[in-house]
């Protein structure tokens, strides 16, 4: 069995942004070497999400307004507890909850088996921070 | 390390639909000849999901009512931008997104290991096209 | 390949209610040998979760509110017909799938290759019963 782990630092600066990183998870599986297996990809943060779905723009603001509704940002202690303890997050681990955190990817003769739509997004909910995707390649 | 690939062709009409494809997927798993090790099955349409719940039709037309609550079908372009496109699935996109693109399951013993009620749906949010499945058996 | 199996009986009397579940990963993993691989934990049944997010009471209280307000418990047979089967918890199915079935996680260097907050928590939103979760590691 053949494995291979990459970091990915990432920096967002907007509170809710999403960015195809589809590139850099075929770029893990080329160099992992691995014909057949597994891909997993997962944010390393509990604010943001890995997800895969449609490279449109128009799509990406309908998910932002959309998530916004199921979870609004609000600073305030009050609506949120989790804002008492200093933070002012709370609604982006609800955004998180409903994104995902991973996506597992089957490999085939050496590529993510995707369909023709397929690309791989990491989802920023709270930015300001600097932080990291893991891949890790499994396979033979 | 053995692994196994197979794709499902899946054809509901329904805009909203839900197909148990359980006895498939345990299909794939004998097929594969796989001990021990993870079954990965994914949707390959980003409009469309794969999870595990219950074989209830009830409960079925529970979720479809929740989900067009959650996320309503809208062909206008005023609600959604991804409808600006030419589509009329901007809420498909997003229903996927609370059910899931994938399910990932253990094998154990060459079958695999589910609690007493787990059963695998493909839902479909679209409908119209003849959409795919992609079943990936790892192990040994 | 190595592999290795676990099931951890858990028994949360409240109807909703989170359990962290790390440390028990953790023993899974170091029992397993695995210096590289994946671990897959899910929950064995239908009105259960496992995500991955913060280890603070107030979000958790949070999540249990922001649920209650997307999926309402009712047990009355009018607003889920799944209710209708002599079943109560209609809702429970409904949290579960926002907050997901599954985790998997990296394996890297013999420990599960976490963010500096990523803890694994056991999400009940049925309660009364006591259910089973599965711990399954792959790798070498």
């Amino acid at each position: 069995m053949k494995s291979h782990t990459e970091y990915l630092t990432l920096n967002l600066p907007a509170r809710m942004a999403f960015l195809n990183i589809t590139d850099k998870c075929e770029e893990a599986v080329r160099k992992s070497g691995v014909r057949e297996g597994l891909m997993l990809c997962n944010a390393m943060h509990i604010t943001a999400s890995l997800f895969i779905n449609d490279n449109e723009t128009g799509l990406h603001e309908d998910y932002k307004k959309w998530l916004e509704g199921l979870a609004p940002f609000d600073a305030s202690p009050q609506r949120y507890q989790h804002n008492r303890t200093g933070e002012d997050n709370a609604d982006a681990h609800m955004k998180r909850q409903i994104m995902g955190r991973e996506v597992v990817v089957a490999i085939t003769r050496g590529k993510l088996d995707f369909g023709p739509w397929e690309q791989i997004f990491y989802g920023e909910f709270d930015g300001r921070r600097s932080k990291r995707v893991l891949i890790k390649v499994i396979g033979e």
